[in-house]
């Protein structure tokens, strides 16, 4: 009122409602009136930690902002500009954090390649080389000796001086595991120490924290630091873990802390979340080194506010990551992972079948890691387990390595054995799964036809299938302990083994049956009919999608990493079929589980509300409850309203004309009033415990000699969101998911009847799903 | 109530609810009680023509459905099947879609090559063929021959048996220009006569269908059989237009057409606009061969209500349709589109100032089209003009054919025109756009070394940018004239040319110039640094980034045309160059610009409403106004409400608990109340004009001898959607978007103080625009 006289309001046509809002409209003039009349309260608007934004209110204010810097940027032109670094500020955000994400990705790459070979020996030459770099330009470099190269010692070479016979083999051993349980007992041991928040794979708490709860320090510089740090170490300690989903966690660490240097993203929670998203993007993008797939992940999978601005920036924040990383060229194939490849034979329609098996292979296993997974982590919570995270992962390091080292599928990092599996066997490979008879009497290029398998694939498909019984029971006690633990990786090994063994299976039934019915019409004898590798990599899919549910954006991401539109089919029907028996075997994901254990509140959007009750069954006061705590608009004293902050836990109080009437005026948040009213107090000259708090426009004319009255309709949401009692639940929750409200009022005819927060409906939902409506933990 | 009796009820803790809605609750509840009570009054919960749906009611309806089918299914086997069948058929319907939408697009592309080459001559072996596949096995099929095959006879030798000379060129050109005119009459005709809604690309209007609008025929069976026939037939005569946007709109046909075939969505105006959306997708997916870019299209720029399930879908939808075109494989490339294309050289970091330029150049277009186009548009609206469509397509039509026959460029389709243009220049190439000097001293396989150019290319270069300036001006008449028209070929091939021209200009700026300092870092000579072909692409995606504003989607589309991640950075720094300059030029895209021309009530999504009015600047009644028109929940007679509905034209009538208290209990839509009105006088007997209307849950006991009462609490709406009057628009604007209503509701205080309708906000937008709120028609 005051501040308006000092207002050149340039546009005519809209004085009317600009002038009224500066008198107390809404919720965002509330900000602005603040600016004129006083300093901005420090404290209101913000949030306590495990709390839930109002997304609502959040975007209310960035287009306060938007338009203040708008308006403004027509008077000068240095506002001019800074209007136009407004607008890109967002983008070079995303720059930098395609950058800073892309580099980190390079730099674990790096660090982790380096510390896995570690575990077997040392580059004399150079001690930063590892095993491959050192052996580089060795001219032992033919493919049989890519081993042996001479730069290279093993330990056994170091210490013992040989490298033959059984002493040097438990020289070697011994070397492994203890190396294996320094990495882990240092990854465990910073996490505790430093950062609580660095362990698991992170997406869970992410996908929680763009839903809109606040967890303070989870995306911190500490937790960055440490879970960069602990990421390397834990993947080069061989447990079976992958760094994909940690990435992810990674990036939206660059994204948060980088939104500290721009204050459109520092002040605004909404705002944020959506710089998050992309960062999340980016994460996936140099995890898979695919950046559709890892924009369409964030749309899918973590995501929960998505507008298409985000879809945008999420896509070049993705596609700079990606660049980053492959200018750094962690694996020197200008390749971004590990396991890209290329296939170049077609696949049958027939081969369907095998594909729809492995796509169930995979839902059951899914389903079977989330079930023991999440019983698992149960335990842990609740029992005495819990309280000895160091010794639970030097246990488990301990049985991994011992178990790990005999097997060499077991012994090579993770990705090398998904890259070793997807690959299509070429004319000059050397492993062992590539030993078929008559190896070199071929012709054609690239195209090798189907072959008897030799001894060494024989033998590998015995040591594949130890492996597959070993990676899948030691993934589900080591996801969820306490170093960064990613489960891509490890569900994608347990599926490609799967694929690689039924895919071999296939070839060699084709080669010896090549006149049976199924396959004559398209197999002849000397053709390449069946691609060993496309099945590990179909079911690495099926895994992956029955441990995650993702969908589409699997697809995708496979899709980049085979480079052929081609093998979409074969993906899409392993990774529906997966789906669909996974999710007839349990409704969650894994993350949705993990959310669902740590009690957070997280509004999933994917599902459908579908039972019958009504606003009236959920709000609170319940039947036979006391009636709603409100407070009046112009009768009750700063005393009053005490009492009543310190009587109950409420985060918020409707405020009503009378208690007679019932009729609202608006919505007040607890938070908002304890700091006004103590900030009052303090400032406020004769403002007592018997003044009376005014939420009104004008405050009447009061007789001398009373107190100061004080007026806190600045703070009042005058516009909160009211459903009737009769409206069906299923339309509450979709107003709540769709617009991101804390709560809502209830009302019946015009009367306030009740409120629902976003808990309450969480505890609904749960209760209707006959679950524990208890385990929700968070407002 | 009576009929609650016969069922059992079979979850005890959900009594209480279930049996309380069917005593008359929320919005679902009355479709249900209706079912018991009596037969549903046919016709209540359908909409009027151009008008706009309630998709919270709509996803009500199915939610409903798909509960009591849920129930049963666990009553018989047979409701168990029924069940299955029907949650699958979602999935059995979009295979359906993609099968049918890739046939047609085959046999679309199929038909228009070979009515293209009728324009030049036929195939003296096979009318059928077209002239590549007559001169597919002649023996004269080295490059330079390969249009002289004796097979294939033009009309000068058909008719004078010769095709020397100016006579049998004016022979030519006559037929061609003869050829054209036919076709142009046979479309205009045949679209004027069937099927009027299957002129234009038919993309503003499935846009405006998406977002919840009516119009009935526009995806019905006449439109997609005209349209496909006309479809080939406009592309065939030569026009510049594409045939891309109306694929999409023959794909949304298929679609629609085929929900007519499953209960699910033939009834359900929400479920079906789902699948709408993933028939755009599978459109766009054999419009390019694009099958992720389809759903992202379908994502970004077409799309209202996109949950995660229908991406999921639409990427299924996509890929059939994808395979099945490729299966039919019009081009017999196995490609999808003419123009795909792998380049092999690296891009350089400089060439990202001509690609900039590029996307300067196509933002200008773009917004140059638009406006143009518009004012074109709008002058046919208002003009004469507009009442000979048929005269206005031939004359376009023969314009552009004189025009077109005596330039290489132009005579050939738009879309060989692209192919060539984005075309690598290889080693056996004979076209003259490929005319090098030396061209055959080099031996490095696929790479050719920059060369400076010969006579054809300077020759051809003229006549490109004839063509050029040919395209810019006609497209502008052609997009919007009653015939189908897409716009993405013409743009595509305006920027292609822009593209190929600055990209001949750098190559032999590199050629001439390799020691200038911006070249010899990384050109030298003899090397293949500068790919006329990329520049093609890039200018391509910068003018149909321009005229469309599509980002990711056009980013995707392009990709998946290339197959290569590298190019992906060129693209996407034209392309958003090309959004930053156009929208700097003017806000809305073409299809938004079309979508405005024809005042379709559609709400963007895109746009932040930036302004600060608040929900009683917009609602009616306005201050002077006449009050709200409402009825009581207990007092008014039939006859009262017939006279309010024959006095107004609003579209529903809240309901008050009385005049006085203006308390709101519910909302009642007036073709509801007709209907039921109507109903209720013809079939229940003692419903007259002094009856009173009960909207409540129970009618009082009446004394003996006074009318029977009518009660209509079974059409109310028990949870309207209520804000306050001071909330923001902005939030307004949100839930509108978000949640899709119709209308909503202002109280203050709880006092119902006005009605908001979605009409009311469009116009309140157009004037805060400072456009002319007057064009807004529909509701």
């Amino acid at each position: 009122m005051i501040g308006n006289a000092g207002l050149v309001i340039q546009q005519p046509t809209i004085l009317q409602p600009e002038e009224r809002s500066y008198n107390g409209g809404g919720i965002g003039s509330s900000n602005r009136m603040m600016d004129f009349l006083e300093e901005p309260i420090p404290g209101v608007g913000t949030y306590d930690d495990f709390n839930t934004i109002d997304w609502v209110r959040e975007k209310s204010r960035d287009r306060d902002r938007h338009r203040e810097i708008t308006n403004k940027s027509k008077e000068s032109t240095w506002a001019l500009i800074h209007s136009v670094s407004d607008a890109f500020s967002g983008w070079l955000l995303m720059l930098l954090i395609g950058l800073l994400s892309g580099s980190l990705a390079g730099l674990i790459d790096i660090s982790a390649h380096w510390m896995t070979d570690l575990k077997e020996g040392i580059c004399t030459e150079g001690l930063w080389f590892n095993h491959e770099h050192c052996c580089w330009d060795s001219k032992y470099v033919t493919f049989e000796d890519k081993d042996k190269c001479p730069k290279w010692s093993s330990w056994s070479q170091l210490l013992i001086s040989t490298d033959e016979g059984a002493f040097a083999y438990i020289v070697n051993y011994f070397m492994y595991v203890l190396w294996a349980l320094l990495f882990a007992f240092l990854a465990v041991s910073l996490v505790k120490v430093f950062a609580p928040y660095a362990c698991g794979s992170g997406i869970p708490e992410i996908k929680t924290i763009l839903s809109g709860f606040i967890i303070r320090g989870y995306l911190g510089k500490w937790t960055l630091i440490i879970k960069t740090i602990t990421l390397v170490l834990a993947v080069s300690s061989g447990l079976s873990l992958g760094k994909e989903g940690p990435l992810v966690h990674v990036a939206c660490c660059c994204g948060n802390i980088l939104c500290h240097c721009f204050n459109k993203y520092r002040k605004n929670e909404a705002k944020r979340r959506e710089v998050l998203s992309a960062a999340a993007a980016a994460g996936v993008s140099v995890a898979f080194g695919a950046p559709i797939g890892g924009v369409l992940f964030s749309l899918e999978e973590v995501s929960y506010y998505f507008p298409l601005k985000t879809l945008w920036r999420s896509f070049f924040a993705a596609l700079v990551a990606a660049f980053t990383l492959r200018s750094i060229n962690p694996f020197g194939n200008s390749r971004l992972v590990l396991f890209y490849v290329e296939f170049h034979t077609p696949w049958h329609l027939f081969e369907l079948v095998p594909f729809i098996l492995l796509g169930i292979f995979g839902g059951l296993w899914g389903a079977l890691f989330i079930r023991t997974n999440i019983a698992w982590c149960r335990k842990r919570k609740t029992t005495q387990l819990g309280k000895y995270p160091v010794i639970e992962v030097l246990v488990v390091t301990a049985i991994t390595a011992i178990l790990a080292f005999p097997n060499e599928y077991t012994r090579m990092s993770t990705s090398e054995l998904i890259s070793e599996l997807f690959n299509d066997c070429g004319l000059l490979d050397s492993s062992k799964l590539c030993d078929y008879e008559n190896r070199f009497n071929t012709s054609k290029g690239d195209e090798l036809p189907d072959r008897p398998a030799g001894a060494g694939v024989y033998s590998a498909m015995w040591q594949l299938a130890l492996t597959l019984i070993m990676k899948i029971v030691i993934t589900i006690f080591t996801f969820g302990m306490k170093i960064p633990s990613g489960l891509f990786i490890p569900s994608m090994a347990v599926g490609a083994i799967a694929g690689r063994l039924l895919g071999v299976g296939m070839e060699q039934l084709a080669y010896y049956h090549h006149d049976w019915g199924i396959f004559n019409s398209w197999c002849s004898q000397g053709a390449d009919c069946i691609t060993p590798g496309l099945y590990a990599m179909v079911g690495a899919a099926a895994c992956l999608g029955g441990v995650t549910r993702m969908t589409v954006s699997l697809v995708v991401i496979m899709f980049e990493l085979t480079g052929g539109l081609e093998y979409i089919v074969p993906l899409m029907a392993a990774a529906m079929t997966s789906k669909w028996v996974a999710d007839a075997l349990g409704r969650e994901g894994i993350y949705d589980a993990h959310i669902r254990l740590n009690g957070y509140p997280f509004l999933e959007a994917k599902e459908e509300f579908a039972h019958k009750t009504l606003a009236m069954d959920v709000m609170k006061p319940r039947r036979n409850d006391p009636l709603l705590t409100v407070l009046t608009q112009d009768s009750m004293t700063v005393e009053d309203v005490e009492t009543i902050i310190s009587e109950t836990t409420y985060s918020g109080f409707p405020v009503v004309v009378s208690r007679e009437s019932q009729r609202l005026v608006g919505f007040v948040l607890r938070r908002d009033l304890i700091i006004s009213i103590e900030n009052a107090r303090k400032k406020q000259d004769g403002v007592v415990s018997t003044s009376i708090i005014y939420f009104t426009e004008h405050s009447p004319p009061m007789p001398p000699y009373t107190p100061h009255t004080l007026k806190l309709r600045n703070i009042l949401d005058l516009s909160p969101f009211t459903v009737t009692d009769l409206t069906p639940m299923e339309i509450v929750v979709d107003i709540f998911r769709k617009l991101g409200l804390r709560q809502c009022l209830v009302t019946h005819n015009g009367r306030l009847l009740g409120i629902i927060t976003k808990k309450d409906v969480l505890k609904h939902i749960a209760q209707m799903a006959n679950q524990d409506p208890d385990s929700i933990l968070f407002n």
